[in-house]
């Protein structure tokens, strides 16, 4: 039996349900190691099963641990799963509202997050892959070599995609950030079509395996864009050192957000300190004021405090950390690039 | 006013409901021109309100048609509202039941698809951006020269976004497929490490201004290929012929699958015949065998039958039309590219 698979049985037999319905592709796909590319239904009992759309048959059936039944309609699903004798159906938080509806007259349904609580402990095999994602991701940073590069903030992004799947990536973790002068200011930055401005601020990751990257960098050139860059790295370095197994979340939050507070700059951090990764980019816990999830052992997480100087500039500086006793960051990239 | 706000306000006034909460990135977008990129929570009233996190206030304030206050918390922007005197909210079929639960105790709730319902109907400046996202997608798939192209199925993949980008192009508008051998038998493959091999598929498209375009060509070599390819150019043409306001879009399924069952491939055409696009890649209403929504002008739908001979190989032709009296078929690749 699967070690993932048999820990959620036992947590629905710990609660008395019968059922886990899951809905969520990464959700699925850590589940039966099938990735849906439409829609799935993933029940999780007994004898588990996953009810795959016709265009996803071959693959499901390729690829799943779990059985795999072609999806004919949801009253047929739902008349087979009641034939089944379940009564009790657990939900995802994230079930869309309307297939919700379609299911509670005909179970009693409960909310669990098993599945996100367990995907928050990454076993040795999903760090070993979110390792390779950053290796990949650091090493076609440094051959991007931005530095000397006269492209448009655009093409730079997507000079940093192509080295990636030429190292091996499936594709970037998120559409990929190359902001610079001004747009560095914005979290979220789309690249433009401007040539690079100083500041250069980058963020970016790959996928491999799956399993997801994050990394951010900022180049700084004046003495006033260094004073940023300090502080915002004075925040990254204690907050990484603050991380022990046991402590809250929102403490570590506090740790880089206290530093930044203390040199005038509180307003200007204007996100929370990082947050979980694997299969997706944003999983829980997070490093948040609001997150009072306990640090464990395995949780994989960023830390990526930044400041945002509207209209002028903005520096964040990003690593992912696992946990095992101490945060290790993952990757080797300096955060000084010269 | 603008008319889409216009347009659901109308909507809320006729069902003698307060106000209608939208989540969805590009539902948001589509009512304000501004697209969040973490998470917003976008309030249609009278004097309608966007909630958006701290870190895209910057971006929000600049693009949003929609007065913008940020987030501080759940509760808070729940007080606000019952405040204002609202007491019945509407929300969208795909709120997450995580945000629902929160909700209805605080609010009557009912789900409407006042925006999916106006989305359906593109406008013409809509309709002028679709245009362009497919013209931008065909060119670069022109200038690609896939025939003589000797490079691994993932490089011409990535050389395509490049060249889309290139021509204008924000990004991709769905993983670029490109499928050869008997791997186009699977029509959501992930394109591999190697070389084309025959037929070859390529499913691609480019978002141009917030809009996307989608289309699917395939190159056959053998009789055997040559046989399928015109069973499926005669369902994709006649689908196309056959669409008029006033029918229902199951019928246009029925048209394409009819023709495809008498050649006797009916089991191996395996999914519907197409999806509405526009700012998402997959809207409503689609071509498919349980849509029965009247097909109406301003709707632009993908026309895409398709053949999946498995562990052989695959063919799918797909043109997007836009209907205005009959189906105009956006852009000028024709079906057979040699």
């Amino acid at each position: 039996m699967d070690l993932h698979l048999d820990n959620i049985l036992k947590d629905l037999q710990k609660d008395d349900i019968q059922a886990y319905l899951l809905t969520q592709f990464t959700n699925v796909e850590y589940i039966s190691n099938y990735k849906p590319t439409s829609f799935a239904f993933c029940i999780i009992k007994d004898d588990p099963i996953i009810y795959a759309s016709s265009m996803d048959m071959e693959i499901a059936n390729k690829n799943s641990k779990i059985d795999v039944r072609k999806y004919e309609s949801f009253e047929v699903m739902v008349r087979e799963l009641k034939d089944d004798g379940i009564k009790d159906l657990a939900i995802e938080p994230t079930l869309p509202f309307s297939t919700y509806e379609k299911l509670e007259n005909e179970f009693t349904i409960s909310s669990k997050t098993y599945i996100d609580k367990q995907r928050m402990i990454k076993t040795p095999l999903e760090i070993d892959k979110i390792t390779k994602a950053t290796e990949i991701a650091q090493k076609s940073f440094l051959e991007l070599d931005i530095l000397n590069n006269t492209g448009a903030e655009k093409e730079i992004a997507f000079d940093l995609v192509r080295l990636m799947i030429g190292n091996g990536a499936l594709k970037e973790s998120f559409d990929t950030i190359v902001a610079s002068g001004s747009s560095s200011s914005l979290p979220h930055a789309v690249p433009g079509d401007k040539q690079l401005m100083q500041p250069i601020l980058v963020d970016w990751g790959a996928i491999f395996e799956g399993y997801c990257s994050d990394n951010t960098r900022t180049m700084v050139y004046t003495e006033a864009q260094q004073e940023i860059w300090d502080i915002v790295a004075e925040a990254h370095d204690k907050a990484i050192k603050a991380i022990k197994p046991g402590l809250k979340c929102s403490e570590i939050d506090k740790v880089a957000r206290d530093i930044i507070t203390d040199y005038g700059y509180g307003d200007k951090f204007i996100h929370s300190t990082g947050h979980s990764l694997g299969l997706d980019i944003h999983e829980t816990p997070g490093f948040s004021l609001r997150d009072d999830t306990k640090i464990e052992n395995g949780m994989v997480i960023t830390v990526e405090p930044g400041i945002y100087l509207k209209g002028e500039f903005g520096v964040r500086l990003e690593d992912t950390v696992a946990i095992n006793n101490k945060a290790n960051v993952i990757g080797d990239l300096p955060l000084m690039i010269d």
